[in-house]
This record gives C-alpha cells, sequence and structure tokens, in this order.
C-alpha cells in the first residue's frame, strides 16, 4: 500500500485507528479452544467484527512465536484473514546486519504479505535498508517507545544536542522518505510528539500506547496530526479484549467503534 | 547450563568456537534438496561433523523464519540435534515491551529449549528483565556489532563522557550478572575489546565478525579473554559454506578444526 492509498482509506473511513492482535492463547474467551485452533477462530472473529471501524491491524509476532511453529501458522492464516484494503503491520521490531535483514525482510514482505515491519534502530542503517528497497512496503522504525524503561537508552542526551530517539528520527528520515518510512512513538509521551513533528513534518507516526497503557487520544491527536493526517493509532488489549464471554467480538466491535467515533470527532 | 558448566567445556574442549547456522537454502550444497528438508539434513550433517570441534551453535532465526512456518519447524529440528553438551544460542535479536518480551522468553527458553538469545537493548530493561527470570539461561545483549553501521548509533558520544555501547553495558551489567548476561562485541573492533574489559571484566563476550566479516582471532584473543575464557567467539559463513559439493560436511569439520587448533594453541 502506498502513501496516497493510506490517505485515502483513512480520510475515507474517518479514523486512524489501528487494532493490535496481541492474541494471549490463555485470555482466549469462554468457547474457544485455548490452542492454535481458538487463537486463528478468535482474530479471524475479531477482524470480521471490527474491520468497518479501523484501518489497519497489527500482529505483535511474540504471541505467535512463542506457540513454535504452529503459531507461525497461525500468524500466516490471521494475515491473510485481513482485508486487502487494510494496513498490515508486522509488529516484529526485527534488527541485524544487511545479509540478515534480508532475510527478515523476505519473511515479511515475500513469504507473508504484510505492508510494513516494525524495526530497531540500534545496529543502524544496515537494520532498515532491505525493507525500502520493497515498492509500496514500509519500515516503521522504533523511536520513542510507550514503555517506561524508553528512558533508560532512547531519551539519552548526546553531545550533538539531541537525545538518541531524535538522532534515530534524523538519521533515519535520510535512508528512505516519508513513502517508505514511519516512526513508532508511544503516545504516553505525548507532549513529545510535537518536538518529533519539528524534525519530520510530513512521516506518518504508529502511536501505541492508547488504552491499557493509559496514552490520551486527544492529546496523541493535538501533538501528531498533520494535514494528510500522519498517524495510525494503535491499541491492542482494549480493544481484543473488551469481552471475555461469547460475544467478544461485538464487545471488541464496539470498542472499536467508540475509539473510531472519538477519532472522527477529532478529525472534523 | 550454567557458567561453570560453560567454562568447563570450553576448558576441557580446548576452544571456544561458536559455529553460527545462518543456512541459506539458496546456498546449500549440491546433492542436497534446496527446500526445508535440505535445509534440516544440512544442519544435521554439519553438526554430527563439527560437534567434536566447537562449544556452542548460533541459529540465526531470519534464515528460517525467511522460510515460513516450515522454516520455524525447520529451526526447531535443528535445535533438537545440538548436543545436550553444546551452548545453544538463538540469534534472534529480540526486544520490546514487558508483557511481550515474556512471549519472546517463553518462545526460545520454553517452547524450544535454547541457552541463550541475542536481544536489543533500544527499549531499554524492559526488553531484557522477562529472559533474566529463568535459571540457567542467558540474555546476549547487543552491545558493539560488528557491521559497518554500528557507527550511525552504537558509538554516539554521549553528554556524561560514555559512548553509547558503553552506557548500555554499563546500565544493563546491573539488572542482572556474569552468570546470566552476556554481551555481542564484534571482531571487527577488536582494539574496543579492551576498553569494554575495563566496564566487565568477566561478563562472557560472544564475539561474531572472525572469518567471511574479516575480524582477526589473534586481536580478538588478546584484548578479550580472560582467566575464565570468557568468550565465544563466532564464525558462520566461513564453516559451514567451506565446501560447495558432496563433502560439505568434512570441509566445514576441517574448518572448524583449524579454528579449534588456533584457539587451542593461543589458550596455551
Amino acid at each position: 500500500m502506498n502513501r496516497q492509498q493510506l490517505i485515502d482509506h483513512i480520510k475515507g473511513k474517518k479514523n486512524y485507528l489501528c487494532i493490535g492482535l496481541d492474541t494471549d492463547p490463555n485470555k482466549l474467551p469462554l468457547g474457544l479452544k485455548r490452542d492454535i485452533s481458538g487463537v486463528i477462530e478468535f482474530n479471524q472473529r475479531i477482524i470480521q467484527a471490527t474491520a468497518d471501524y479501523c484501518v489497519s491491524y497489527k500482529i505483535n509476532t511474540a504471541f505467535y512465536e512463542s506457540m513454535g511453529a504452529a503459531g507461525w501458522e497461525a500468524m500466516q492464516e490471521t494475515v491473510r484473514a485481513i482485508p486487502e484494503t487494510h494496513f498490515r503491520i508486522a509488529d516484529a521490531k526485527r534488527g541485524d546486519i544487511g545479509n540478515t535483514t534480508e532475510q527478515y525482510a523476505r519473511a515479511f514482505f515475500e513469504h507473508m504479505n504484510f505492508d510494513a515491519v516494525t524495526l530497531q534502530p540500534y545496529m543502524g542503517r544496515d537494520s532498515i535498508l532491505p525493507f525500502l528497497s520493497y515498492e509500496n512496503k514500509w519500515a516503521i522504525i522504533l523511536a520513542l517507545t510507550s514503555n517506561k524503561s524508553a528512558e533508560d537508552f532512547e531519551t539519552m542526551p548526546l553531545t550533538n544536542g539531541r537525545k538518541l530517539f531524535e538522532e534515530v528520527i534524523l538519521q533515519s528520515a535520510q535512508w528512505g522518505n516519508k513513502g517508505n518510512t514511519m516512526y513508532v512513538t508511544g503516545a504516553t509521551r505525548a507532549e513529545l510528539l510535537s518536538e518529533i513533528r519539528k524534525i519530520i513534518p510530513e512521516h506518518f507516526l504508529l502511536i501505541p500506547g492508547v488504552g491499557t497503557q493509559g496514552g490520551s487520544l486527544p492529546d496523541v491527536h493535538q501533538h501528531g496530526h498533520i494535514h494528510d493526517i500522519g498517524m495510525l493509532v494503535n491499541v491492542s488489549r482494549a480493544v481484543i479484549y473488551a469481552g471475555q464471554g461469547e460475544d467478544f467480538a461485538e464487545k471488541a466491535a464496539e470498542a472499536a467503534k467508540e475509539y473510531c467515533r472519538e477519532m472522527g470527532s477529532l478529525l472534523s
């Protein structure tokens, strides 16, 4: 999916909601088997119920890898269940030397049909460039994450006057462009989004941390949005685990619809 | 495997060689099928032929993920083929927020029986701590990697006088201890190993970059080794692709034996 298609999709549906499929077999609702088949059925029903109220899905690879090869199969099935219209993100946080990064790009862009992958910047451009050689695919680089220990290193001040996450954004924005690079910037640090917007006024941001992690949607919207929207806001647990009974899909749809409605009113 | 067992194993075999199983189906030698079954057979024969000349194997997860669920199955088969005596490393370079990191730990320590996993420090302690809660298992944290673009961020100077990779080592060494934490420090920057040894005089280092990437084993040995050895030196392509014919396993054994011999003479 290219940038204009993504913008058109968001404007058409009047929301920028990404639903995170962090599906834990131990948290499946009543009535579903707590195994791979249960995970696949859960995801399929969540996707069916919520597709009208979001523009993107994000698959957290860890939750599938913890089930081994069968979990990887469940991930593949889940990607297939996402409509072509929706932006498909592998939240894999990969990063390695060049010849290895090429293998990861092949895994997520060729073997599976994801539109984007989240990436670790620590090892530098070798971890990013192979993902940028695919047309209409995206690298989503970790900049300022939503977890508390983002302060361990990401916000450390460098001698050049910038913080580490600002340096990551500044350098890596040169490796690609606004049509193939996004940044992860956590909603729990919404006040810093304005600072980030000064460095990258036009890039898309993938913003986790709204919902269970406590980030505020109006704050995020105020500091992060641009004329071309420029944001995908991810909510995982607060949508997919909204209900614990047999009506879990309806409850998830209600939760998604509420975020969707709130985004619509912020956008108008 | 605990620290003393690893040291005893190294001293008993008089080498600290780790063989990297970066197995690419497109590079399999003549006579093997270029598919999953070929990858598994290749790995099994390489392991059988080289186990006497190394103390550890490192599986590069990217090369398996690029083949999808079947590749993940091949990885599981490969871990099973590694003798219990050998230190089994998942070179996965994972890192995420706490609840997700727990899933990765489950994947590599419970679903598969790895002894250690390589980890990304960018997001801070949330990406590391869940791995340290397992007994006799190890976190191997990226510090100074062997690729050229390590200079993009890893070596950047911080206002506290340290470089980023030094800060990563200094902080993270407090999260665990020398019995459950190692560091990736590339052989291509051997002269910096002495500096690293001043910060962590007793931790084990996992040192890639000898072989195809050009690092020097005597330099690495001189700057990195300690009384308790404290090093695993990884060689991947220069061992596993030493031969391209039907005698590939014998050629790999010869290459491993030569590294093993060189390490033995450096140790004595």
